[in-house]
């Protein structure tokens, strides 16, 4: 399915790796800051609002991100929550934001988690779909800053804010059930791991690396909630931005999915189509698909952020290799 | 430590990750067919032999291989195999070999796997250390060609050849052990799993990928056999050079070691300095480093083969990253 | 902690593991139909109500039942929730049943569990603790009779009912986490494991129950539920009483807590106080404890049930070994 | 199938579940000291030797044991070792003694695990079956006494006489590999887990029991060896006779097989038949049954020991229940 992560050096970093069995054509995608957005059920337009980047498929002139940041370093990330995610009809009390505009919602007016949490708590989510041929996707999300995560989850009973200390987002079960499983891991370590079974008994660390055993291995979405919070709460490098953008490629790497390893009933593979990293101070997307490796850099300053035009970039799935002799 | 692995489409590819917490400095290294390899014990000088392409650290002129592949399409990789390994006195009516000359001995000579057995069966692997710097390397080795892989394993009681299946090799236990292991996970799947727990119980596949919970995640030589054995055994492609390369590399992905994840008692972190793929069919050797996501390719037979001079290429460890506006 | 299951052959058989480091002095207990049971909040008394037998704790004059069976069959264990559960205040228009009061108000009026619902819709849990030695446990409950289970907690956001198919209760996390996770055991059966993993790799059954790998073996209340839930599952014997009771008490055993596996922080070990194992159907209660294997049986209808004073037969703890010769 | 295991308080206690679909027929059976034993393959007789006790299947007047101590507290059983036992024709040089002859050949002669061993040094274990009717069994051993323990497998490759510092014994694999799998689990512990996982994240110890979460519950034979060693070397209990028999059966109970958890491909369920616990200080033999929980015992000094004729106690299978009211 998919897995968002967050990384903290000197700057601030956020993407995932979005994992599915084919692409819908997605673009790296700036949205300018007097791009109008209109949203079905509001009154409220946003004419004037923080400029976005991120990656998104494009229906006729709308971005639907799959994840994006804003000029202000806010990030959020929607990944699938297939058989829990469930969205209201309108409600005349509350902003009611469809499924697919939360992202342009939220990152078009707050500049922080903080921000967001207060937009949240006077919206209702709404059912309405783009279009008939684009259904809702149910999903939930990771919205990030520099300084703190949470999960949003639109459920049968209502919205659900959750902190999230981790910064790690999968898929199923609910959030609360992925933070409370990771209890059952508490003792795996980097380190070298400490004969706690019997002082009698000689035991052998045969080699390197088995403090984690334990750890799952799998593409199942608990297990690469674990895997992925293993990674990334352990993960360290470099402050410089090539040490920081490798090093969150690597945390995403530990829950990448190969062709092959995960069947799906219509005979398709899922894989990893696309990992992203963004520098969400600097405004910088960086990404690999599953065939090009090479990291891909678009950056947002580039552009005229008083525009009120999209920018897209397409990706380039195609590998680059260096030919050196 | 490390992982070695093959995989066979129209081309047979053969590669692996060299993980450990500093690097000699590594160069993709050609050695023609008329560079000169003497030997320490054996009167037998290769003045004339197959060409073959490889990462090595390069001790003077000599080229210490971890990895090789030679025009035959013969390959092998040198994996660590620290407390088990353990090398002979030179003995009268054998090929006496020092362990750093396996390599070139068998690489130099034998056309197929085939052919590397019967030159293993008159061999001694010596305990003559390159020089007083480079001390002996406990390996263990997988020796492959398109059509079967072995496992070689120096021990105090003697030599062993094994057929390697999974064409797989990490580091400890023994090879056998290794294999033994694998019966305990005969049940993982990529597809969707069934119920066999209880008829009479709901059960609810909550995500895409439960069909290989039970594998392990972590760092460990046992539990990276496992993983890079159920990955490569499921792993599919196209056939082209691209699709198939790319491939390879996702397997190798898949026991990565990320910066942070395998302390060392010494404060130091294990990481994947790089990741190999050759084509052995063709001489391209292609790599990735830990910060060099982008694969760089050195073709063996771009160069002149009928030399006797090394052709060194040293590893390109920075970053490229492809800048898009 | 504790593990409560159930199991139908001809008759219904329910009972529990009561694990903990020290027993406050049970006794198995007859409560007859006359026996007054008055409460503390509700102005109602059960004066005339169904009979009951189980392991109780008697303070003063009143039976704490840890868990019983009335004499319609509906069986009732307490287990520890400690962290979750949580109960109220008493409140107007609500019957209001101290927490200690729960197992004779539900035993004394009702037949089964449908009944037991509906006095648990009108129910209102409180604080109020039997007295000040003996204040509230953190308890949640499994409800029984042969044709259904719920189980029954109380938290901070009021009480849950849930459908309990599995008819095994532990202890912590809340019942729907227990639920999930038996998801992720899905794969596992009593037969022999058939191969997924590869079909190139030649795996071998070196023993038999390989069919089950990945069933957890350690003593937190999460991998018993899931190990009590797959012994319970696929238990099987023949329908005698003998056999069903034989049958029940190896189910408990599955999850049994051995001296020394379990070292609680003030340096104690908790163990299995008592098994349990009741008739639902004839009344009678059996039993073994931690020293004492043979199994103990008290008859409820052997004890003149009309009457009004509690039956109380001190648990035997020690072992009666038959000798042979 | 089987585990044995050996526990030492005051006295020395040793004794095995056996586990498998039918029962042969067993008694507990006492060999006196002169019972004539005579070897196909060898001259030397055994007409006065140590008295031994055990379980045994007696064809025709001969013990055939399962396990069984002797009289100076050495310890032997045999369990089952199918596909890799390996028995040998006689030959000339060696002490000739047919599989089904190990129990009465070391016990009849030896006081020690030491003098065992010398014994061994000698040995030749031939593949002369009891009777057409009674085929080789396929099997390892464990041999004990108070000192020390060993595992003796006979393979292909001839003898092989392992220390066995756990003083556990289960199936396949050989007694290496079985060892080196406990490895993966050393950070295991009977006390409350530490988090290692990272100090940025709130854990919670949300049951008891934690610190050994990764023991494996199923029953195959590696996952019964790896937590019977957990079991076995966390056991403690007081020294008295009464208490050291308890907690020696709770060993075995934390891998006894029940009804229903392991299939076999005939439709039968492998069950642990008997559970036996032998006082090799003082002759005295305790089991249990499947159906009949309750202890019995069977003392050798009570008998003869200096007659000629085995004494037998056919295993009593029905459940002793005791009637409380």
């Amino acid at each position: 399915m998919c897995t968002a992560a967050t990384y903290l050096t000197g700057d601030f970093y956020f993407g995932r790796n979005l994992d599915y069995e084919f692409s819908y054509g997605d673009e790296v995608t700036i949205t300018p800051r007097n791009y109008p957005f209109h949203f079905r059920s509001l009154e409220k337009e946003l004419t004037a609002h923080y400029a976005m980047i991120g990656m998104a498929y494009i229906a006729g002139d709308y971005p639907l991100y799959y994840d994006a940041v804003n000029e202000k370093g806010l990030c959020i990330a929607g990944l699938n929550f297939v058989g829990n995610a469930a969205y209201q009809e309108p409600v005349p009390e509350k902003d009611n934001v469809a499924q697919f505009e939360l992202i342009p919602w939220l990152l078009g007016q707050c500049a922080s988690v903080k921000e967001a949490r207060e937009l949240i708590a006077r919206m209702n989510l709404t059912n309405i779909p783009f279009s008939e041929k684009l259904p809702l996707a149910q999903l939930h999300w990771l919205i990030s800053d520099r300084t703190e995560s949470i999960t949003l989850e639109a459920m049968k009973d209502g919205l659900h804010v959750y902190d999230n200390p981790v910064g790690v987002l999968t898929n199923n079960p609910p959030f609360p059930y992925q933070m409370f499983q990771l209890n059952n891991y508490m003792q795996l370590s980097p380190a070298t791991p400490e004969n706690h079974f019997s002082k009698e008994l000689p035991f052998k660390t045969y080699s390197r690396g088995m403090g984690a055993i334990g750890l799952p291995g799998d593409l199942s979405s608990q297990s690469r909630f674990i895997r992925a919070a293993f990674t990334k709460m352990n993960a360290c490098s470099g402050d410089s931005e090539e040490e920081s953008v490798s090093q969150f490629f690597h945390i995403l790497t530990s829950v990448e999915q190969q062709r092959g390893c995960c069947l799906l009933e219509n005979g398709k593979y899922e894989i990893t189509l696309y990992s992203s990293c963004c520098n969400a101070d600097k405004g910088i997307y960086y990404y690999t698909t599953y065939d090009n490796r090479q990291i891909s850099a678009v950056y947002m300053n580039h552009e005229d952020l008083e525009s009120s035009t999209l920018v897209r970039y397409p990706i380039i799935q195609k590998a680059s290799i260096h030919t050196v002799n």
